[in-house]
């Protein structure tokens, strides 16, 4: 097991950022469980780690079930014992799933959901399990910008579900191809300015399946991957059976390192996000796009927690990059340069955050779309989503192509949460985008956090620990919305202060700059700039931008 | 390429079952594409050649362009050229794709989409691109049962829509969890019996999580699998990197053979459906049960098809086998055996066919399915299905837990449209389910006599054509619902007999039993009984079973 542990020094990052002095304190300290140390109970967290460790157990355990003087039972007894294995009889299944939860309890990675129920007509407000228990408001729903509650997208809705049914009754090829579909993928398309769009369940699909797709098929592909992708994308690139490169997160000299080291004729895919989700940090974008066209490249960006948040029309960071020339519906600059959105060949995005409905799509060039549709199971042998979901979210993205106000009153809403959380000592793990991340650094003390704000506060804040961020870096992740106004910011910042001082959680200073918090960095400055969001001076009146004030948010809030 | 053509003879069913002779012939007669054989345009079609094709014309390619003589030129001209290499220059990503289109243009594998817009207030028709347009019946949908239309499953999401809104905002764990997905889960663990079930955006996602997670994390797992399984399952076995044993379709002898091959201590999964969608056979599940019994495997068993259809309650073929202890609510036999739905392990289903929404879930014991929920990713980092979803599918399914008439009045049309089919000696595929398959088996007429079932008669049924079935066995694939009444069936058997005497189509007698066409076996009588459909004398009165004047019928259509 140990030698399993050693071999592992190479590939894992823990083990490399780990000094060997507590690597060897930890692989002697008992873990509370018999006869395992505390790396075991580490490893038992990676996902490479636990699977090798059960199937070498698994060996183990059989290997010396062949003897059966007390010798070899002794030895059994000394290696972990894995549940799932008696060579007596048939595997244990039971023991099997019990051993797989108890090390999800063990780790404190056990997920508890909380059954919250987000009221449309008291945004931001839900209900736990009944109507009517007490409302409790609700500080981490990727429901950034308000728009499941959106009058123009529930009305809809309502005609094309009374019109066309609940399902699509088919695959996009066996009956599931309508109208609904052909007019989102066009609206989508639109947004980006591609030559088309395709619609999948989910953006989990939307990668995993256009991934998996490109890898599979494209000729010895390398696909170059930021190490703090989305789960999908991770996933996608492993059902390609490609080559992965994981590079540095955000790190461009690591990139490009790694794609100079690969003949220019090898096909090969960036893959990597503009906003972050659990950190909230940016891709840098234009510079990706270079590095692509230098080394034959193309690029594969997922703009899921930007669309409807970022650009005059709400089509994402890389059209955010260019604001003012999409702001005029110019498609290129004066010099005649192409834009940083037109530059990026694949764009995938959600339906289901900022747009506030359910599924994902990609969007390109004609033919690398019609590939997707054309080779990809996921696409192919799956139901379409249902009309009025389409319909739905074609009026969402149409809103937000032709609304900037939901977008600039989020902005000023994250500016003033994340100023005064910084005023109270409250450590948030600074970043250019919306995403408010707290910085708590122990899964137990954040779900303790979490279920207090949930119970004593009526605040809703999802604790958010590994697998989702590395152990250690736990922490609470907070999205207001336009809707979050000045009253529930007080309440939001009045709970969490008595939350962390009832807890003993460490404040900002004593974290020493970790993760960046409470350090200044230029790339931490808001993407959107004051002149963006018509801010003349420096004090933010935000009364100003109430959405009863602000033309087209009264419809969106 | 010869060679690797010769390699695969061991592994590729395609090359299995072709005569020598025919071999030789295909890969030295010319397909009508320069330099390369018909074998090589028929392996252009295999997902497993094309790719190991492509690459190793990659190489060939590399390595003859390292030469610059005339020869090498020649050389390289005569190996079938691949597009996107060129040593020179970057990665031709533009010609990759279009030389993957260009493939599926060639074997006519190439899909084209048609507009169809089912509507509810005129079920089962619908209007084409615009509303305005004449009317088309649509004869192939999966909304089996028109329960997408059903005015109970209508009303809960309008009144769902407005009150919690269009999207559920977040992942089940953040934000995304609610009453909704509750009470559906609840209620499809209650359908099939188990303990606890788990709501998926699809089936499709819900067949690949689960599979790839168990067979990822179970140490040393044998996945064996029905070799006519769907798309969803073999991309879950092939995801979870576990062993893959493919078992002949619906062969116990084939399947107990591979089981005693392995230890019984291996784990092990049964991967199977109970109907398969594009031929309508059904699946041994109490024989398959009794095997996993004796070598110690559980049993994954997709009900996608069975749902809603099968089953006093809808819960599927393995409820139906033991149709009259269900229908009485009873637990187990009179003798205390246990059910086949009870002895199943893992029950996968959708709520998108006969349900007629969107979604997917899997049921079974809790900790299996707490395990799922834990671990898959598939599950874990994807937005939870909208509330009016799940309140609509737990509505759906509700309904025809309470209520038989709908799928009794299906079987009856299906038993109606078999025989009427069989009459005028239009070949259709004998099973013992609700599907009709028809055969063609030729991909460019089945798309002609679709396209003209379509243009000239108003009747949708879509051409099922390569990689869905395979090569030589293209296919109509219609389902009546219980609104295709006997108007619509004449309509249909008219229209039929003139495409198939228009294009030529070959008549059931001709095909020499190819498929079972034409043959009688026992193995293909109704799954529904006479007795079952309330059947007491031989011919069919279907008048009575007339949607006004079946009880629970009038709302269901």
């Amino acid at each position: 097991m140990e030698a399993l542990a050693r071999r592992s020094l190479k590939m894992c990052p823990f083990l490399r950022r780990t000094v060997p002095a507590t690597l060897r304190s930890l692989s002697t300290s008992p873990s509370g469980h018999r006869a395992s140390s505390s790396l075991q109970a580490i490893a038992s967290r990676c996902p490479v780690m636990n699977k090798a460790m059960a199937v070498q157990s698994a060996r183990v355990g059989r290997r010396l079930s062949g003897h059966r003087g007390n010798q070899a039972r002794s030895h059994a007894t000394l290696a972990p014992s894995y549940p799932g294995i008696d060579s007596g009889g048939p595997f244990d299944y039971k023991g099997f799933y019990q051993a797989a939860l108890d090390a999800k309890h063990k780790d404190k990675s056990y997920r508890y959901f909380n059954n919250i129920n987000r009221l449309a007509r008291e945004f931001p407000r839900a209900h736990m399990d009944a109507p009517d228990d007490k409302r409790v408001t609700v500080w981490c729903s990727n429901d950034y910008l308000g728009m499941s509650k959106n009058p123009h997208v529930l009305q809809k809705m309502h005609e094309t579900l009374d019109m066309y049914g609940a399902g699509a009754g088919g695959t996009r090829n066996i009956s599931g191809h309508n109208q609904h579909a052909v007019e989102l993928e066009a609206t989508l398309a639109r947004l980006h300015r591609k030559e088309a769009a395709l619609v999948f369940s989910s953006c989990y699909v939307a990668n995993d399946a256009t991934l998996a797709t490109l890898g599979s098929k494209l000729p010895d592909c390398v696909i170059l991957s930021d190490s703090s992708n989305h789960a999908s994308m991770i996933q996608g690139i492993r059902h390609s059976g490609a080559r992965k490169m994981v590079f540095r997160h955000n790190d461009l000299d690591d990139l490009e390192a790694k794609l100079a080291s690969l003949p220019l004729h090898t096909p090969k895919i960036i893959a990597f996000e503009s906003v972050y989700s659990m950190c909230g940090s940016i891709g840098p974008i234009r510079q990706i796009c270079d590095l692509a066209d230098r080394y034959g490249a193309i690029t594969f960006l997922d703009e899921v927690h930007a669309v409807g948040m970022y650009g005059p029309h709400g089509a994402g960071v890389a059209e955010h990059l260019d604001y003012d020339i999409h702001a005029m519906g110019h498609s290129e600059s004066a010099s005649g340069q192409k834009t940083v959105m037109d530059r990026v060949d694949i764009i995938t995005g959600t339906l289901g955050k900022a747009y506030g409905c359910v599924g994902g799509y990609i969007a390109g060039s004609a033919k690398m779309v019609d590939t997707i549709r054309s080779l990809a199971p996921g696409f192919i042998f799956t139901t379409s989503l249902p009309p009025a979901t389409m319909a739905g979210a074609t009026v969402s993205v149409e809103y937000q192509m032709s609304h900037n106000a939901d977008r600039i009153l989020q902005q000023l809403h994250t500016r003033t949460t994340k100023a005064a959380l910084q005023d109270i000592g409250i450590p948030v793990i600074p970043n250019p985008s919306h995403i408010i991340p707290v910085l708590v650094g122990n899964a137990e003390v954040a779900k303790k956090a979490s279920d207090m704000l949930l119970k004593d506060w009526g605040i809703y804040v999802q604790a958010i620990n590994y697998p989702t961020v590395a152990v250690g870096e736990e922490r609470l992740r907070i999205t207001p919305t336009p809707g979050h106004g000045q009253e529930f910011r007080q309440h939001l910042l009045t709970a969490l202060e008595a939350v962390w001082t009832e807890l003993g959680i460490r404040r900002a200073e004593t974290w020493g700059g970790f993760l960046g918090v409470g350090q200044q960095h230029p790339g931490n400055e808001p993407l959107w700039t004051d002149a963006q969001l018509g801010l003349t001076t420096d004090a933010i009146d935000l009364d100003a931008f109430a959405p009863e004030k602000v033309a087209g948010v009264a419809a969106g809030c």
